[in-house]
């Protein structure tokens, strides 16, 4: 059977919807895990399945799987596929190791590994080595139980995640609420995707805005075309498929709209924020924020709370993912391609949670 | 002959300088006009010969020749190809029409125009209205001295520039002299493409920046992409032939590399400045502005004098040109496709014009 055969599948009928979206991004089947090749969206629509951890760990790197709380749950679902035939706990440390570097700055897949292991290191197969008390706290089980407890961790985060779009989705409807003016258009500008596409469901920065269109809040979308990735395209692309009204821009465009009174609050995703509130997100976000601030538009941060890293005390200690100059599609010309930029938090009106809508400030407060 | 035969030429060989510059964006010879067809660059250097007034506008709407200097200038040259064949009254008055309808925002076009019809109304061919005080001013002309007058003019428009921006080179070059630190390499951002490509000769923003080399400081340039257009590309290929360093980066990437502190100034080129020193240039500046802003990083605007439009009394003034949403290149998804931004004259450090570094309040002095 030949390789493409094999390994993709025409995107699920419509009639399938999971997790509340007419499209999954990533689901389990008889066979395993599939995913939706986010790289060949908005031409094609296709899924992929993912054999092996180092699938899993191609998929995240190539951004056939991107958006940070996507990352962590292929990332979970990259360990449950890297023990299947080795569950040891050498075969568990270097599915980590090979999902952890990947891609450096959405701390999600980060976080959603160190939970992997965590939960793992209690399941050790029978015969290997066991950490003193862990030993004796947890005792051994079969390589059965550590692959089963694997795939049932992964559920469980990709569930998680699910739930806290949603959450963010309902606490940001009611911030959307406050700033209806009756009777006329919520306009709203994003950066990136951070919608369905970016998550198992919902979306972070998009899950307000599903929300409120879906309780009948008239919204327009200004969708940045974020290059040199291009993942507006990937927003419109959503956002269409929603039927939820939206219109394209180059990304030097938003400073013009948001001078020209054109834009009501800007919402963007998270990569990593830090304790601080700094917020590392794609590219162009920080510019963004400044045209906001400049003309006194709210600027809003989606983020499930697994998107904030504790451990990052202000957006200097965050580390800026440095991906191919090819990826401008310039030829021989020299290039640099940082991926993330960070947005001081003084410049975030607000940040969006699972928990509900605080200060950049009161993040603190939800440390665990 | 194939249209291609008679309408395309290969680049004249680097031996042929022209202006100071390896390449030459607009020059005449025998047959008439010949173009550098900037859409086909950086992967063909190709002239285009102009034959008519409506290829001149075809070349100006169509970004073959671009840049507000050149725009002007292709502009009044296209008035006397236009008069080549009638050089009526009724002909000049339709002439401009055509091209002025070509592209709203750049003010050197109106004000090449403006000019081209000044002087050409004082040479009224024979048997043509003259309006009174002109006829008896001016007395009648054959049609083939308002013909030779036109070339004359647009010669000297062309002249004009190049010394302009040639003064601007050496002023600018004085600037960054002052922001040198000893031994360091001066690292500036510009946006667009304001170099020699987008003028007759040396460029506006990029003129300094050619003085600064040939005087033997280190300079290296960092290159905004420009979407939706790439006109970065041009200004990476001009650099790479004048041998300056450069690194090309996405538009979305100026924020973090002026919060990076990897940005000693900002030079960029305009479109129109208004009498207050607000300043339209491509869409995306104004973002820069922000940043540069936000890190007390300097931030020039260079223009010759032909750019500014002291009939707009500030930036809202200014008509932001609209342009086709395919640009985008995507498809069919809904797009907006503004050309220009405008940058407030509070953000402008200062102006670099023929005249010298002056602040944007200070332009009025210049007002003739």
């Amino acid at each position: 059977m030949p390789l493409w055969q094999r390994q993709e599948i025409q995107a699920l009928p419509r009639q399938a919807e999971l997790n509340g979206t007419p499209y999954p991004t990533l689901i389990e089947d008889a066979g395993g895990l599939l995913i939706l090749d986010q790289t060949r969206l908005p031409h094609a629509a296709v899924m992929v399945r993912l054999h092996t951890a180092e699938e899993a760990a191609h998929a995240i790197r190539s951004m056939q799987v991107r958006g940070a709380p996507l990352i962590g749950v292929t990332a979970a679902y990259g360990v449950a596929l890297g023990l299947d035939h080795d569950a040891s706990d050498g075969q568990l440390a270097r599915v980590i190791d090979l999902l952890a570097a990947t891609r450096p700055t959405a701390v999600n897949l980060h976080w959603a590994l160190a939970r992997m292991q965590r939960v793992l290191q209690k399941s050790a197969p029978q015969g290997h080595f066991l950490r003193g008390a862990l030993a004796t706290r947890c005792g051994a089980s079969t390589p059965g139980v550590r692959r089963d407890m694997a795939w049932h961790e992964a559920r469980t985060i990709a569930a998680e995640d699910a739930a806290a779009n949603a959450a963010i989705g309902q606490h940001g409807l009611r911030l959307l609420t406050l700033h209806q003016r009756k009777g006329a258009v919520l306009h709203i500008m994003t950066h990136c995707n951070a919608g369905r596409l970016a998550t198992v469901a919902h979306g972070t920065a998009l899950a307000p805005i599903y929300a409120a269109h879906a309780a009948g809040i008239p919204v327009h979308v200004w969708v940045s075309e974020t290059r040199p990735r291009n993942q507006g395209l990937l927003t419109a692309w959503e956002l269409a498929e929603a039927g939820v009204p939206h219109t394209l821009i180059a990304d030097n465009a938003a400073g013009l709209l948001i001078m020209q009174g054109k834009v009501d609050l800007v919402i963007v995703g998270a990569d990593r924020v830090a304790a601080n509130g700094d917020t590392a997100n794609k590219i162009g976000t920080y510019l963004k924020a400044l045209a906001a601030r400049a003309h006194g538009v709210p600027f809003y941060v989606a983020a499930p709370l697994s998107t904030v890293d504790y451990s990052s005390p202000a957006g200097h200690a965050i580390h800026i993912e440095e991906r191919a100059p090819a990826e401008l599609g310039a030829g021989n010309v020299l290039a640099i391609n940082p991926a993330f930029d960070i947005t001081p938090a003084h410049l975030i009106t607000a940040i969006i949670s699972e928990h509900g809508v605080t200060t950049p400030k009161e993040l603190a407060q939800w440390k665990t």
